[in-house]
């Protein structure tokens, strides 16, 4: 990702957040945040954030322990892995709109600023459905084992 | 999903089969095609072509039967939901490079192009990961009660 993505999306992280809870307690998937505390939902979204920004400098890159924490956190909270993968695309419309607000998206560039938009998200994405994957086969496994 | 865009991919339909099933064949992911003949490769690969364009025309609806029988036959095949995203990426981004190398986007039109793509793709992502963990739960439940 170039200087001027990453600066905007760590400048406006507070607002990044913001709009990334109000699309997520909209539609149906409303109900994952309503068993949740709202300190609860505050420290997740932040987890959330950091999790999705982690690999900000070096894409392909995700911080194993910080992945796994939030995986089995969230597949503990209930969220089902449609949840999940809404939160990841709500995320990523989230931040291209603030860095489209910002300017720091030009016309001109649009077509490479997506290619590097995706080059973020994509691993992402692929890293969050596979470590909840683990974790969710885990959890059945355990809860087989104790029927 | 404008004209011109839904007709550059149904023209060049076999070509995106074929790059999506070499995209398939790279990395890890290549075992879940070691387990099938070269038969059982081209009925799916078609059968997934389908359902990822079955949306062209009209974006959020897509064909339930068509979704459920896909997902059911894969994971009978053995195909991990991080394979099922991969393939949904590869199909996404080589139907985008088809699109450039027609001319279909053009630089001024980017960004439009880009949003028009999400609107096709996400959804689409959407109802298989959902499907997926539905059919996945099912046969778990199945193979429990076998034991």
């Amino acid at each position: 990702m170039n200087r001027k993505m990453e600066e905007c999306i760590r400048e406006n992280m507070d607002e990044i957040i913001v709009r990334w809870q109000a699309r997520m307690k909209e539609g149906k998937g409303e109900r994952f945040f309503l068993f949740m505390s709202t300190e609860l939902i505050e420290s997740t979204s932040r987890e959330f954030a950091e999790l999705m920004t982690s690999n900000i400098k070096k894409s392909e890159i995700i911080d194993a322990e910080q992945l796994n924490d939030f995986t089995e956190k969230v597949v503990r909270f209930g969220w089902s892995i449609k949840f999940v993968n809404k939160a990841i695309d709500s995320f990523s419309r989230v931040a291209y709109e603030i860095m489209d607000e910002h300017g720091v998206l030009s016309e001109l560039e649009a077509r490479t600023s997506i290619l590097t938009f995706d080059e973020w998200i994509s691993p992402l994405r692929e890293s969050i459905i596979e470590a909840y994957a683990i974790e969710w086969e885990r959890t059945v496994s355990i809860q087989k084992t104790a029927l």
